[in-house]
C-alpha cells in the first residue's frame, strides 16, 4: 500500500489493516507525518508536534503485536488532541500564553483510555484562547483564507486535512460541531456527562462537553466506545453501561429514520443558499416542520449566563494575575463577574426546561432533529471563528449532536447539516446519521442517472 | 401492657411487639395519641393531627397482620414527619400562611417508604417559616418557657415528650442537631445524598439534608434502613447499596471507638458549663485534641453566601407575590440576591476542600469528631430558636453528624454532644454513637457506687 493512500484509511479500516499486520503502526503514523509536513505549514492545525516521539509510540506498538501482546481497538491508530486535554508527554498551553510551556504530569481521563486501547497521540491540536472566542492560527484546508471555525480549530482541520483520522475536541457553545461544519467533516458531541471531562480545562461543568471529529460515522462510533463512560473524577457522568456505540452504528434501523426539521429562533442568521441546501433536504427526507414556542428565544441569553459566570469562576484567576489574555476574554469574564447566583439557578433551571420540553420531539415525532450547524460555510478571514449560535440550544440542553458534511455551496464548500438525538441515545443517533448517509449515497448515482 | 407505658418504648421494641403479635398498631398508635391529647397544649408539636386517620392507618395495617400478609420493618410505629415533607394526606404548609391548606398530590420519597415499611403517618410536625429562622408555636418539653430549637421544632419535641417514638426533620444549618440538642433526644443528620430530598421543600440543593430523631440508635438504624437509598429524583444520592444501618450499629467494634476533640472556630460562643461538660467528657474518653487551620473561619460565611443565594432562587417567588413574610426570611433573600455566581461557587469549591481537609482525621487520626451540638441548653424565649452555629461546618461538608443526650446543666437540661463521622460511613457512626452510650451507662453506676 503507497504510503500516499494511508491517510485516506478510515480509523476502522486502519486499525482492522494493523490488527491483521498487514499495515504497521509506524508506516501508517509515518504516513500521516507525511501528510502533516506536507500541509502543516499551510492549515497550521497543530500546537505541539513531536514526530519523533509519534513514531517512538507507533514502533512500541509495532513491537507489542510482534510480541503477540494483547492489542486495543484503537491499535496504532494517530489521534490529534486539543490542547486542552492533559496530556503527560505533551506540553498543553489550552491556546494562550500565560500557559507556554506547561507540562501536565498526568493525562487526561480520556487521553488515558486512548493510550489504553492504543492510540498513537500524534500532537496537540491547535485551540483559541482558553477555548473561548479569541482565534489562533489554524486555517482552513478547504481554502486557507477562511476560518476553521473554533475553539477547536486544530482538531477539525486535522481530521479535514487527512493528517489524523481522529481527533479530539470540546465543545461549550458551538466548538465543535461548527469546525466541523466549517472543515467538512463529521463531528459528535454526545450527550452532557457521556464522556469524563477529568483532566481537561474547565470553562463550564454546566457546559462543557468532549467532542470527537472523523471522516466516517464507524470511525466516531470506534472512538466513543473507547473514552464513553463512567469517571469519578467527573461528577457528570453516571456509573450505568454504555452502549456498544460501533455495533449500534452498524446495525439497520427497524423503520427508516424519522426527522423534524427544527430552524430555532436563531434561522434567520443563516445564510440564503444554507437555509435553502437545508430545507430542500429535510424535504427529500420528508421531515416533518417543527417550530418551538417563543420562549426558547430566551434559550441563548442562559447558555450565556452560565458560560459568562463558570469562565469568570474557572478563568478568572489568568486574568487577575495580569497575563496576556484578549479584550473578548477579559470582557466575557467581566460580563460573567455580574451575573447574580440567582440569575445563574435560573439559567441552569431554564436549561433543564428546555431538555425536558424538547424530549417530547424524540417521544412523539421523530428520531432526530435536523438543522443547520452555522450559518453557512466558513467565512472569509481569521479574525473570528464564526458565530456558534447554531449549537448553543443543543450545548444549553445537553442533547447529542452530530454535524454530517453532506451539503456544499456552489463554490464546493462544506455546509453542515446537524442532526440532534435523544438525551442518552448517542448510538441511536449514530444509526440514524450512518442510515442518512447510506441513503444519500444509494440515491446520488441514482440522481445523476436519470439526468444522464 | 398499660397504655401509658407504651410512650416508652423505642420504635424497635414496639416494632418487635407489633410483628410478634403482643400488641396491636392500633393500641400503640392510641397511647401515642393519648399523649399527644395530653401534652399538645403544652408543647405545640404538631401542625397538622388526624388522630381518627392515624387510628385508621394502624387498624388497616392491624388487618395486613391479621390476614397473613407481608409487613414491613416498621409495621405500626408511627412517625411524625416534618411539616416541609409532601404528605398525599395532611397538608403539608411549610410554616408559612402563604401556603395555607397546601394539599400535595403525591408523599415526598421518603415518607412513601416510610409507609411502605408500614409506619403510620401521625402527624404533621411544626416546622419555623419555611424551615428557616422566624420561629413557630412549638416550646420546649423539659421546659415550656424555652425554644425548642428549629427548625425541625415539632420533630424534636414530639419525640422528646413520647408522643412519637420517631420524627423525620431537615436540615439546611443546624436544624436537626440543634433541636434535638435542646430537647434532648437523639438524630442525625446523615451524609450528604444519603437520604432523598425529592418532595420535601427545597432551601439549598447544596446544604439541605433529611435527618431523623428517636430515642435509641437502634431506632435511628431501623429508620435509616428504611429510607436512605438512591432515588433519581435527588441527583445527590448516589446509585450504590446502602450499609445495613441496624445490624453495622448492633456491631461490636474491633476498638474502642477513638476520638477527636475539635472545638471548631465558634467555641467561644458556646456557654462556660456546656464548654466545660464537653471537655471533661472528651478526656473521659481520651480524645486527641485537634485545632483547625485558621482558614476555617471563613465556612460560615460560604454555608451563609450558598444559602442565601439558594433561598433567594427557591423562595423568592414567595416574597415576589407579595404574601406574609418574616423580615428574617425577606432579609436573608434580599442578602442571597446579591451573591454573585462567581461567589457562589468559590463557596461550593471552598466546601468541598474543607471536607476533603476535615477526611485527614478521619483517616489519620480518630474514628469521630466530638464537639458541643450547640451553644449549651436551650434558651429561654421563643423569638428565636438558638445558634445554629456548632452544626453549620459538618452540614457545609455534609459529614454525618449525630446529636447524643448524653450531658446536662446544673438544673437537669440537656446538652447536646455532637459526633461527626467519615462521609459516606453513617453506619459506623451509629455504631461508634451506640459503643459511646454503652460506655457511659457501664460508668455512672460504677461511679455512684464509688461515692456510695
Amino acid at each position: 500500500m503507497a504510503t500516499t493512500d494511508l491517510t485516506a484509511l478510515t480509523a476502522t479500516a486502519a486499525a482492522a489493516e494493523i490488527a491483521r499486520g498487514t499495515l504497521s503502526a509506524e508506516d501508517y503514523a509515518r504516513a500521516c507525518l507525511d501528510r502533516i509536513a506536507a500541509v502543516e505549514d499551510e492549515v497550521r492545525a497543530f500546537a505541539h508536534l513531536d514526530p519523533e516521539h509519534a513514531l517512538a509510540q507507533a514502533r512500541a506498538l509495532d513491537r507489542r503485536r510482534s510480541e503477540g501482546l494483547p492489542i486495543g481497538p484503537l491499535h496504532g491508530v494517530p489521534v490529534a488532541i486539543k490542547d486542552i486535554f492533559d496530556t503527560a508527554d505533551y506540553p498543553t498551553e489550552c491556546g494562550s500564553p500565560i500557559l507556554a510551556g506547561r507540562r501536565p504530569h498526568d493525562d487526561a481521563a480520556v487521553v488515558a483510555k486512548l493510550r489504553a486501547a492504543g492510540a498513537v497521540i500524534i500532537g496537540k491540536a491547535v485551540t483559541t484562547e482558553f477555548a473561548y472566542f479569541h482565534p489562533n492560527k489554524t486555517r482552513n484546508p478547504h481554502d486557507v483564507e477562511r476560518t476553521p471555525g473554533g475553539s477547536s480549530s486544530g482538531s477539525a482541520a486535522a481530521v479535514a486535512a487527512g493528517m489524523a483520522p481522529l481527533a479530539l475536541g470540546s465543545q461549550t457553545n458551538g466548538s465543535v460541531i461548527r469546525p466541523a461544519a466549517f472543515c467538512g467533516v463529521l463531528a459528535i458531541k454526545p450527550t452532557h456527562g457521556l464522556i469524563s471531562r477529568a483532566g481537561v480545562l474547565m470553562l463550564s461543568r454546566v457546559l462543557d462537553h468532549v467532542g470527537a471529529f472523523a471522516r466516517s460515522v464507524e470511525d466516531l462510533a470506534l472512538l466513543l466506545d473507547v473514552i464513553a463512560g463512567y469517571d469519578p473524577a467527573d461528577p457528570d457522568t453516571r456509573p450505568y453501561a454504555c452502549p456498544a456505540f460501533r455495533a449500534a452504528a452498524a446495525e439497520e434501523p427497524p423503520l427508516p429514520p424519522s426527522f423534524a426539521l427544527v430552524r430555532t429562533p436563531v434561522w434567520d442568521k443563516a445564510d440564503a443558499e444554507a437555509k435553502a441546501a437545508l430545507e430542500a433536504l429535510a424535504k427529500e427526507l420528508g421531515a416533518r416542520e417543527i417550530d418551538l414556542p417563543p420562549y426558547y428565544a430566551d434559550a441563548w441569553q442562559a447558555q450565556r449566563a452560565i458560560m459568562a459566570a463558570d469562565m469568570a469562576s474557572n478563568l478568572g484567576v489568568f486574568v487577575d494575575k495580569g497575563g496576556e489574555t484578549s479584550q473578548a476574554l477579559r470582557d466575557i469574564l467581566a460580563e460573567g463577574r455580574k451575573v447574580t447566583a440567582v440569575e445563574y439557578h435560573a439559567a441552569v433551571r431554564d436549561a433543564r426546561r428546555y431538555a425536558e420540553s424538547l424530549s417530547e420531539i424524540f417521544e412523539q415525532h421523530a428520531d432526530a432533529i435536523i438543522t443547520l450547524s452555522a450559518r453557512g460555510v466558513a467565512p472569509v478571514g481569521h479574525a473570528s471563528t464564526g458565530d456558534p449560535a447554531f449549537c448553543t440550544l443543543w450545548t444549553l440542553t445537553g442533547l447529542p449532536a452530530m454535524n454530517l458534511p453532506i451539503l456544499e455551496d456552489a463554490q464546493g464548500l462544506p455546509i453542515g447539516v446537524q442532526i440532534v438525538g435523544a438525551p442518552g441515545r448517542d448510538e441511536r443517533l449514530l444509526r440514524t446519521a450512518q442510515s442518512l448517509l447510506a441513503a444519500r449515497s444509494k440515491k446520488a448515482p441514482r440522481r445523476k442517472r436519470a439526468k444522464a
